[in-house]
């Protein structure tokens, strides 16, 4: 019913997405880095052409912050943590953040945090939202 | 193959969200008010303009309660606690909810939970769900 | 641009709904019923009539079992263990399963584990998967 | 208004499904296998018809493998470990990956992570992501 044939390398993903729930905790518990209190997004890049991000942090009570730009080879996954994102302005500590991440091609984009403020190594996993009005740069 | 430059600005998100898996724990462990046991939801507003949010709550054995009003100004994100929602009434401890939120723009809502009532700090997220048909308000 | 007006009462939600990854365990760590081991969806039915949920439990290598047959009540939620669910046939513990679960009108699935086999109380949370092609009943 | 009776028994799910946030921990903590730090995906096949899925496993730094294949039968579940992805290679532990999972009818992915390099049981949970475009094989 439906032709296989060339989709079987289109590249998998979404141009726009984000996440509305990211806290990057300033205290951390257990060996470093492993344990280091972190929230980080993961990219995956099926495609075989270069992606290139656009990424704004929006805070609670500053104003959004970025442009922070981010590549991803072809048939890459990348990982990111949040307070690795220093140029242009490191992202603040503590504070409520939601990621707007904008792509030239399609991506497929997972958040996830650890914390580890407490003796136990708490995660948390999810996909980031991404609507299917959404269109890139 | 699809023309940019209209949607680089254009809000991403959905107007209604939904969780239904909601329950907030009456008892903690840590210190307050950072490992409070609570469930909360984060709605990011990446658009131009004020989101206004009507939330209802809806509970296994009584009727719904609401609407509350909450705003989240453009450019912004904000972290709701389900247990600071007060007015007109507060939302019970230790029962499940679902809630069902409305928002006059696009937002994007994470809902996340802390469960503090034993030793360790155990956490959950997922993004809320809006599907394809939702209109709002 | 979109007419607010017919939709304001809609329901929200889809008719079909799947998880993959349950499983649920045998053992537990700290008080009961609160801390027992479990496995467990809610159902939100933000409608204006009841909904009659038909649900099949799938295995690694058995038979699917069911129909289990739940109702949700009009503008309510609920929370239902899996290991609950014994009439006709109890799940099997420790083995993985999936669930598909069917409505007669929208409803929203969230799926949640608590694992309390060792003393830290570990939860984990998704919604459940619905597809835009999904009908029901 | 939606016609009920030809879609009952239609199988729910995607044919392309991808995970992004990847990481096989080396170090566990508790008895072994149920504690084993472990990556795993759970995929339902709720069609009447073997699901047949080839996978690639995508890196940070060095080319894409696989493919991995592997089988559902109609009306099962199956969990697969990433670690027991071996042949034609090994995934590499402790190293970020994504998964790129084809299949040849639709099924529903979960994704898991149990982190056991702590002490406490932590647990990560989402579904994996497809977008509608979404074609297979």
């Amino acid at each position: 019913m439906i032709p296989s044939t060339p989709s079987r390398d289109a590249p998998l993903g979404k141009r726009r997405w984000a996440i509305s729930a990211g806290c990057v905790p300033s205290r951390s518990n257990g060996p470093e880095p492993a344990f280091t209190s972190r929230d980080q997004f993961s990219v995956l890049n099926t495609g075989p052409t270069l992606a290139n991000l656009r990424i704004r942090v929006l805070y609670e009570r500053h104003s959004p912050i970025g442009t922070y730009r981010l590549t991803i080879a072809a048939r890459r996954v990348r990982v990111f943590r949040v307070n690795d994102l220093i140029f242009p302005e490191a992202v603040r500590l503590d504070e409520p953040y939601g990621l707007l991440i904008e792509s030239d091609c399609p991506v497929v984009v997972q958040f996830t945090r650890h914390d580890t403020r407490q003796a136990a190594n708490a995660g948390m996993m999810a996909m980031a939202f991404s609507d299917t009005s959404g269109r890139s740069l």
